[in-house]
């Protein structure tokens, strides 16, 4: 069948988003080992249970003394960083202490070596010592019941540290979402094949499944699906059976193997066809058997612009990411340049930072095929529709995707 | 031994990064599977070696026809995306053609199959068409020889998907880099234990793994390692044949079970041992075997730190960045800070975005050994030696860990 119309009614980017979001939820809480959960997000709040430190501890490598002492202390012993050796310092004596040991009975204040004179039995201060100078108390870093992490934040390196310090071996996280990511068309052949004419190679199941892993999801590659019906509903049920998104790209235009829609339709229930957006008009959303399925154009840039304006967003939401969107900036633009005024479009850019201003130059010819408009990209303008070009030094709004370069005078 | 004075010169921050960076080089490419190699450096220059697309391809769903043709056309079959049937297109008739499909010899033009109306024997055009509209001509995105992508670039994902379009199943990149981790000190006990007294939790090799990783890094941890300098040996040189870097944590301050420092003069060289910053006075960079050991001092939040300021650099070099830096940005502070003026001090501050203007604010106490100073920040403050605070409204210079938020509209 060969239509000249498309079933699937033109929708805006915004009511997209809101189809999409409406069904997106946080998977989950499941228990995760603590060293494999960097950049996940954490699901229940942590209280401490345990002071940090849980002793006295010195801040210094030197003497703990009693500070109202005067004149030289006789040496009573030394502690380390480690189990309590159980001294007690009293008037006229004193304890070598390293940096991270508990501080004596009887001490409370540490006097740094390098402000004291020592023949090993005896030693002297060469400078004044307070009281608490030096002395890390039980519970000043962490109290117990202090809540010390709250459900939703993202695990960093700093965060990881924290829960180590207080003994978390697991935690309580919402799963990194799994997706899979499949290529569909029969001109599609794998990268390391050679081509027969009217064959091109597939690219898109590895960009797509490298920019779910840049940000931080696990992705498959379910490979390349013919354009045939039971393959392809083979491998779609195959991939909500085992991931919590299924991505496919191709075959959602209009054309007469453009199997991917009707599919969906049998299988699940497509909540929309079609985007007035460019690039990634045909963008198809359908859910089957409760697990969401994008269908991604199959014009490589198209099928990244949709991954990183919807598809991301969604499995942020599916990752328990309150701030599921890339930060958006006011740039200026370094040059003219002609849009579509029919739909939103994103232009592939590359901001910097200039004289503290954001500045923005494109990549370059903008069709939907040329993967070269996104190398060196670290931005995408959103142009909305209703115009038909901006002019050198206008403001539009960019969408960072890396951090934009500052000239650094280090 | 306790000595009162430290053997290492304290050096300035901008010297210790002299001596370290005087030593690090790229790691000599290798060939990645293209899979695995997202995030990595190219190291070679990538030509092509084919068109792209390989052949004049249709841009849309429709009919390729001769442009100049009048009149309806009989279609004389159909042109899928894949092997191409060799159709001829003569003026009067029409072949039906999908995106992506090989265009037919004879026609010149593909028109949408919107502006179109077909029996299935006959196809009418409601519009006027033009020579080489919607046909992609071969070598339009990418022509043969033409240099696609330079020695030196971050493969990120629109990379990888150049790369599989030009069949390139292996690359010649840096590799990632492999860093070895170990924690130094008797009062450490793993996580999963409880304390007695005098111990604390291990937490700096679960954070310094995180942060190596979260740099995209190949981090392994060596686990606890006890001040013995038996043990200690054993583990550094374990650590320096089987990684590309390794990390201790703890040990390299001036206490007497501070073994670290004449362990790595016994086996190698220190370049330094004392640097003037804060946090991470001790801070020790040697070589072992050629391969760099940096010591990184005990305390948390100084190891952390280190590992920003002077560790990561020197793996981006290793993994052969030629942009090492994270971006740094001039930012206003939101109150007032106290700041010791006899050293570069790095504060944890959270910056973001309020009306166009990077705005900062610290995360509160800012003692080394609190990690909670570092939760939650996405900047560290520069504050150079040489004056003692700085006024809420003055500007500081600002590293930037992750992007500042900004106000969105969405």
């Amino acid at each position: 069948m060969f239509k000249s119309t498309s079933n699937y009614p033109m929708i805006t980017v915004e009511e997209a988003w809101r189809r999409v979001a409406a069904q997106m939820a946080p998977l989950p809480p499941r228990a995760y080992a603590l060293d494999t959960a960097l950049g996940l997000v954490l699901a229940e709040d942590v209280c401490a249970v345990e002071n940090m430190p849980p002793f006295a501890a010195s801040a210094m490598d030197g003497y703990a003394v009693v500070a109202a002492d005067e004149g030289p202390r006789r040496v009573i012993g030394e502690q380390s960083a480690g189990p309590d050796r159980e001294m007690v310092v009293m008037p006229g004596t004193a304890a070598r202490i390293m940096t991270g040991a508990p501080v004596p009975r009887g001490a409370d204040a540490v006097i740094p070596v390098e402000y004291t004179e020592s023949d090993g039995d005896t030693v002297v201060l060469h400078a004044n010592v307070l009281p608490g100078q030096h002395v890390r108390p039980a519970g000043q870093d962490i109290a117990i019941d202090d809540l010390v992490l709250t459900s939703g934040t993202v695990l960093g390196p700093a965060e990881i540290g924290l829960l180590a310090t207080m003994g978390r071996a697991q935690v309580q996280v919402h799963p990194r979402p799994t997706v899979a990511v499949m290529a569909t068309g029969d001109e599609l052949v794998p990268l390391s094949e050679a081509l027969a004419p009217g064959q091109i190679r597939d690219s898109n199941s590895h960009a797509i499944v490298a920019a779910a892993r840049a940000c931080g999801f696990d992705a498959r590659s379910m490979g390349l699906i013919r354009d045939d019906i039971d393959s392809l509903r083979h491998a779609i049920l195959q991939g909500v059976q085992s991931a919590d998104m299924v991505l496919t790209s191709g075959g959602v235009s209009m054309g007469t193997r453009d199997l991917v829609k009707p599919l969906l339709e049998e299988l699940g229930v497509v909540h929309f066809g079609r985007v007035a957006v460019k690039p990634g008009k045909p963008l198809t959303y359908a859910t089957v058997r409760g697990v969401p399925v994008f269908g991604l154009p199959g014009f490589p840039v198209s099928s990244l612009v949709a991954f990183e304006n919807v598809v991301r967003p969604a499995l942020r939401i599916m990752a328990g990411h309150a701030n599921i969107w890339r930060p958006e900036i006011e740039v200026h633009l370094q040059h003219d340049i002609a849009h579509a005024p029919d739909r939103t479009e994103y232009q592939r850019a590359v901001v910097i930072v200039e004289n503290g201003v954001h500045v923005a130059s494109t990549t370059g010819v903008q069709v939907s095929g040329r993967l070269k408009s996104l190398v060196g990209a670290n931005a995408l303008l959103r142009l909305p529709a209703g115009r038909d070009s901006f002019r050198q030094g206008e403001t539009v709004t960019a969408i960072l995707i890396t951090m934009p370069e500052v000239a650094t005078t280090r």
